[in-house]
């Protein structure tokens, strides 16, 4: 058994749609997030910015004496993941393996599509850990970037510029047979409801963070490291801008009020040019 | 006369449309452009971390030796500009005072519409500006947050969500008997026209780069600085992220191909945590 926190990080708030299902599988484990605010997004930027900018927020939490860190932003996983692991003392997970092994599973070797950020898609993570798990799985990625900024502004299912975005990402998918879809972006499970209508009746939603709370449930247990507690662990976040905005905007995606929030000033994160000791 | 060059920041691609203009009008001058690109977009963030990110950008960009600095960003005008001049040894020109000079002459009492980021609307920056120059002046503010990642993936007047999008903001501004519209965002002049469009044929648009580009050539004109060159001057841009998007993409913003782009390390931009000396 292990009190240590999990450290938990993201690029902004999306993340904290991967921390409630870590919070309603494993309520017991006390939390540290870290949300890089001040330069959110991450999908649109370089596989270098963005390995700098995860290491960062990783280091910070390391302050923390976690257990575990759980890359929750796709991007970062899907272009950081090797960084992190070689970098860090702790293991990491991120979450776009467990997402790929969910979707392998169902698909039974039917198409895959995976839905995510200009980067994610463009790094080819997710293909690459389907076809580690699955080789000569049939998979097609599709970039819907601004599914991002509409879930930011408060849009759900039911407005008009979210169904036309997705009706034009969406629809084309149809003709390929598609048997799975994993949202491959933590903001995307707030519109899971409008991605399954326009997918069609017959496609299996994957959501890459739930799968992700059980694969840290399974590492937690397999290293006997799950946490002793039976009262409700605390969640304690941390942003590099904005905490008014985070707690506003982000207890939609956990799904319930964010109680602790703490602006991180620059200097406590931002490593890139140490002074020489 | 002097040959220094004009210095222009923006968070990323989008002052080059502030650029076009300045070429246009004052093409024997030389321009050096530092584009945040590792920390767009500034529209949803703070004062404190914008201001942060603009003294780094206005630092980075002095070792060129300019004779002025433009924050070609409406953001960074809005939140920043009163720090920029404190702290900084030249003149700075922002876009939102020469953005509203031009709204007020144009409007002569009638109402002004500003359309923005989040942020800039929420600083309320416009509003100042006008108030001082016509006390009692109506000005209505419409936050356009979807406009800037629409035209970042390369979206047009005439597509679909953009239409939407634009409807859905700007036909409510028609009940105001708006007379002027401010495009108060450097991304907003590639929707002029549909823009335009759901205002209607009696509302006068007023583009705040190129109102900027007036400022500039009054200011070196009074002070005798324009550069004596009768040969096209050079553009030089640097950025924090990503060369070649920012060249893909940037050169839209700014009507030419876009020849010289550099990527610029952390080290030669982040002054926050500085070494003591």
């Amino acid at each position: 058994m292990s009190d240590q926190p999990v450290a938990v990080f993201d690029s902004g708030l999306g993340g904290l749609s991967v921390v409630r299902h870590l919070r309603q599988r494993l309520p017991g484990e006390t939390i540290v997030y870290f949300g890089d605010t001040a330069r959110v997004p991450y999908g649109s930027k370089s596989r270098r910015t963005v390995a700098t900018f995860a290491l960062e927020a990783a280091r910070f939490l390391l302050q923390f004496d976690p257990k575990l860190l759980v890359a929750a932003c796709n991007t970062a996983s899907a272009l950081a993941l090797d960084i992190l692991r070689n970098e860090l003392p702790i293991p990491v997970i991120g979450v776009v393996e467990p997402g790929a092994q969910a979707a392998v599973r169902l698909a039974q070797g039917r198409p895959i599509a995976v839905l995510g950020t200009e980067a994610t898609v463009g790094s080819g993570a997710y293909v690459s850990a389907i076809a580690a798990l699955a080789p000569g799985q049939r998979v097609v990625q599709r970039a819907c970037p601004l599914f991002v900024p509409l879930v930011e502004e408060g849009r759900g299912p039911q407005d008009p510029i979210v169904r036309l975005a997705a009706q034009e990402y969406l629809v084309p998918l149809r003709q390929e047979s598609v048997a799975v879809a994993i949202l491959g972006c933590t903001h995307y499970p707030l519109l899971t409801e409008v991605i399954a209508e326009f997918l069609g009746p017959e496609v299996a939603i994957i959501d890459s963070g739930r799968e992700t709370s059980l694969a840290v449930e399974r590492h937690l247990q397999a290293a006997a490291a799950l946490s002793g507690r039976s009262v409700a662990g605390r969640l304690r976040c941390y942003v590099s801008d904005n905490p008014a905005r985070f707690q506003r905007i982000g207890s939609r995606f956990l799904a319930e009020p964010i109680e602790e929030v703490e602006l991180v000033e620059p200097e406590r994160y931002i490593g890139v040019s140490p002074c020489p000791s």
